[in-house]
């Protein structure tokens, strides 16, 4: 029994196992920030209002139309976007790429896990913040609805393996899965990680492997 | 029968059929430039010759102590390593995220594959030349003696799987073999696909699957 006829019998195992959808259209993220109400009216003047200039595929997120700067130890990259609304704590997300550009070395974690994360200064039209953490590089995941972790047999908190096509063919461990009735299903990648994949805005990938499950209860 | 336990199976069966090596240290490739002697000594003068700044793992290659500026429409790179010594055609190497900066597009090709790739300019201290092809972002590869070809089972030419671990783990499709005596086992990825697998020069990648073989006398 050759190598390529094993391939073919698991494939066909584990399609007939799981029976579900599992394709997820696939968004690149490039570096943006998040500002806190303080920060915002600190890099921007008091009582600053961002202005929309186009709404985000999660509902009720908008990418602004200001931007601002990043400062590190070895350089900086301007025009990052501000996505709004203001929220909680500021948190800046930017690809390992960037932090070399930076001189620093953010951490890959999940979005709002920021603690002892790496610092960096950030410039606006008014002022300047030096934030001592919130400093990441988002960890790959999938937003989905109640209904979508239902049908792919997932819950929020799992990690699945993601399969992208191409000559420069990737699959993608440790995605993360997070559910809420305010999530649209879309998969969420850096930009470093859409280059090594070759990968464009809304191609699909598919779910080929849960990975950890938190519960037995996600099928 | 549950996920897991398919998964669990599917491992000891592919682990007995195959019962051969399977680690490959990998090498990130940083942009670089190779020279034709005739646009060496346009850019560098008439007979001038490269020195030496430090051998490269494959034998006889080595990284000099000049560098080059790269040109686009939208921007330039600086600093860009020449590696020697000059041969026939001028071949260029960047990742898909320097074909940004400079506003080009690298085809994702196999190195020596330039026909009909993409243009750029090249600013050496003592000319400039725009070469009409040649720019590449080069496809990820292994390269291997012959009796590392015989011990993995492979042939130049097949394509093989490589999982790299981690939080930040991938599997790479489409990994080219490549076979001679010259070369020094080692697979080559570029940056983007460094960062997107949180890699670092040296750490071992794992063979996990062969994908296509040229001929059934590889195994």
């Amino acid at each position: 029994m050759d190598r390529q006829r094993i391939k073919e019998i698991v494939q066909e195992v584990v399609q007939k196992v799981l029976q579900k959808p599992t394709k997820v259209p696939i968004a690149v993220s490039n570096r943006h920030i998040h500002l806190s109400p303080e920060h915002l009216d600190r890099l921007f003047g008091r009582s600053y209002m961002l202005s929309k200039q186009k709404d985000l595929s999660q509902p009720n997120q908008f990418a602004a139309k200001e931007t601002v700067t990043l400062i590190g130890p070895k350089g900086k990259i301007q025009k990052v976007r501000i996505l709004g609304p203001a929220r909680g704590k500021t948190q800046v997300e930017v690809s390992l790429f960037d932090g070399f550009t930076l001189g620093v070395k953010p951490p890959i974690r999940n979005s709002g896990d920021i603690e002892g994360s790496a610092s960096v200064t950030i410039q606006g039209p008014r002022g300047q913040v030096t934030i001592p953490e919130g400093l990441i590089c988002a960890a790959r995941h999938i937003h989905m609805q109640p209904s979508d972790g239902d049908a792919f047999g997932v819950s929020d908190g799992d990690y699945v393996q993601v399969m992208v096509d191409g000559p420069r063919g990737v699959i993608f461990s440790n995605v993360l899965i997070r559910v809420s009735q305010n999530y649209k299903l879309e998969m969420h990648i850096d930009i470093d990680e859409a280059n090594a994949a070759n990968l464009k805005n809304g191609q699909l990938g598919e779910i080929v492997a849960i990975e950890r499950q938190i519960s037995e209860g996600g099928g």
